[in-house]
């Protein structure tokens, strides 16, 4: 079972955003079953449009189309699949309803003919109603194979994706299992961890395949495998994780998929432990607070943090002693420590984990070079900090910074 | 002057990772004179790559290949490319002292082969060098098209794209001007929108192109030219731009391409009057912090900020008094505009944002709604704060608490 991802946008190959979608729709689409042969992006154009679909329904089972259904003159996705199918538009009342509803309970502005065109869908279409925009998404089978067509805003797609595609392609198709299990490892480049793990990884089974996935720091091991029953593939990839695990047992963090990423491995741990978290964070600009409270839950043990960006507010907000600041400067392990234990006090919680450092691409407020980060943890039982030197690309230095604290934290509780 | 990008990697299409790496260089492209095609995400599979790559080559004259270039088995890329051209691999001299000097100078670890082999090149190619990583990339001409492989670590490509890629190509190639110009919007949706500004719209020159590009509460419209004199085309987006600012002048914001995002205009703005900026945010979790912070400068007018997540918080560490949380809720007009005034006092800033809401999914210390957020900004003048319901969906109610706030903010600065 296969599927073929189209993202229409000219604001995607200009570079003007990121596409987000297609990663959405693909992990979703494995985890029923459903492999993505291919990603692509054009432009809102017809005869591109035309030919991707084309091209698409030739590798794929399953065809996905985001983009292009605004109520604008450049949405043009709607009339070409009337074109791509022979099709003509209709108006739908379901829709219609659904719009007007729309506009009288949230838009609260007067509805335009545009507004009121969305209601109109190709013919051989059944309509995906989108309770939360004016786009609905459309459903269309050709030859046993699905063309699915919906909007670009990714909190419309993502509550189609969930809420009406997967439950009809279930019921559709009968799909194999798909099973990714990654393993989370900090500290080891990833040609040192091939190395570790060569004889484990050439003795894997044919139906197993593994990536390596490095990024600022840590390196993610993903086993992957398909099969027709869940649990035996499973099984397989389960037993070879036991095999693997005490050979890294030093970088080895957690499984991504059960386990979560990082700082949900260390959320659900400090829950477990009836432990608080607290932050004191400079050059890391309030991307930890950021990481941890993107997810729910984060109540029941982040207390919260504070970004002390200038160097003033680490003396007024956290009452960091000025004389510590003029004598070892504000990149420094003594500056570092006070921040923790105080945000620590601040907020009255068992952790606190502080960053200062010179993130570029000026020096700032200190003499310390760029790329040298000190990060803190504050404990019940005291503080200790550490020193990096992570090279002089601004966005490196913040994201070496984010896993380096998190890589701190976590060795600590899960020493309790 | 056409080019297609092709990312290879099973974590895209898989979703593990979102492909950042294409909307860069799209963007860097553009900024040349080079539009892309079409971007293509393909799994890390011999046959699927030569496939790409020769269905690229048919539309474009600069393929850009990323990822696969690591030093482990399932890094397939260059091998792949070797086939695609009948080439076989030869040692760099070059690259392998750069990586001898990686190791000795940064990764500090015992080198494998396998770090050394990745000096090995197809012997049609030229090396671009990759002097903060192992794995180089590489230009291959044919047919008077070129093909370029890049490492898929974005830190990476970007080095390699900015400082080998672009001028090669600018040495190359005469290429036309490409302009994009986006007016960034606020308050206003897109239908309305484009009602204001039909007549204008209808009667932009035939190679302006417009598009709408909504998102949380905001709308963008670019208009984007294409031409052999840079001046030209400019003059002309220009005088169509002075058309329409009339046409929209409450929502216009600025142009993002010359002012940047809103928080860089805010930042702008800021730093000219030589005022400063705290934040207490509650419900937005430190993601407008990190959103000031992610551009270098900030230390110019960004003082910091509170995240406090819990009520507790709020109270020992803002010193909102515990009677106005009883009384209205934590979630409340009281309770933002307090919180904004007390940031603004323990920073000493001039401006002080504060956010206070629900993002769901569930009810947490308030019972206030889900999607339910305040916002409030304290000035020199006083306070002031507006009510939000934002829908139910976490991610929507957290991004559009953001835009909305700094809306408020931008509104403010710019009476001075």
């Amino acid at each position: 079972m296969q599927a073929e991802i189209i993202t229409i946008g000219d604001e995607i190959l200009i570079g003007q955003i990121v596409d987000t979608n297609s990663a959405f729709i693909g992990k979703i689409l494995n985890s029923v079953g459903v492999s993505v042969y291919q990603i692509t992006s054009i432009q809102d154009d017809r005869a591109h449009i035309l030919k991707a679909l084309s091209a698409a329904e030739a590798n794929a089972d399953i065809i996905i189309v985001t983009g292009g259904l605004g109520p604008t003159k450049d949405d043009i996705t709607k009339h070409t699949i009337c074109d791509y199918f022979n099709d003509h538009l209709v108006r739908n009342e379901a829709v219609t309803i659904n719009i007007e509803r729309l506009w009288r309970d949230y838009v609260k502005q007067p509805m335009q003919q545009v507004n009121l065109d969305q209601a109109l869908m190709p013919s051989q279409s059944q309509v995906l109603m989108n309770t939360v925009g004016s786009a609905p998404g459309m459903w269309i089978e050709k030859n046993n194979k699905v063309f699915i067509s919906l909007p670009g805003v990714p909190y419309e797609m993502k509550l189609l994706m969930e809420n009406e595609v997967i439950p009809k392609l279930k019921n559709k198709y009968k799909r194999p299992s798909i099973l990714h299990k990654t393993l989370i490892t900090y500290g080891i480049g990833e040609s040192m961890l091939a190395e570790k793990i060569e004889e484990w990884e050439t003795n894997l089974p044919i139906f197993i395949k593994l990536a390596y996935l490095p990024n600022f720091g840590k390196v993610r091991l993903r086993l992957s495998a398909i099969g027709a029953d869940l649990e035996s593939i499973t099984r397989a990839v389960d037993a070879e994780i036991q095999k693997v695990i005490p050979l890294i047992k030093t970088e080895y963090i957690g499984i991504e998929e059960e386990d979560g990423d990082l700082e949900v491995v260390i959320a659900k741990q400090l829950t477990k432990l009836g432990k608080t978290l607290a932050l004191a964070e400079s050059c890391t600009g309030g991307k930890i607070a950021e990481l941890f409270t993107s997810h729910s839950g984060a109540s029941a043990y982040f207390k919260g943090g504070v970004v002390t960006y200038a160097t003033q507010s680490k003396i007024d907000i956290l009452g960091v002693p000025e004389i510590l600041i003029t004598t070892h400067s504000v990149v420094s392990a003594e500056v570092a420590e006070v921040m923790a234990q105080k945000a620590r006090v601040l907020y009255k919680s068992d952790f606190a984990l502080s960053t200062t450092g010179n993130a570029g691409p000026a020096k700032g407020d200190s003499e310390a070079e760029v790329g040298t980060v000190f990060i803190a943890l504050a404990t019940e039982n005291g503080v200790f900090s550490q020193k990096f030197e992570l090279g002089s690309n601004r966005e490196r230095v913040v994201n070496k910074s984010v896993n380096k604290a998190l890589e701190l934290l976590q060795k600590e509780i899960f020493k309790i």
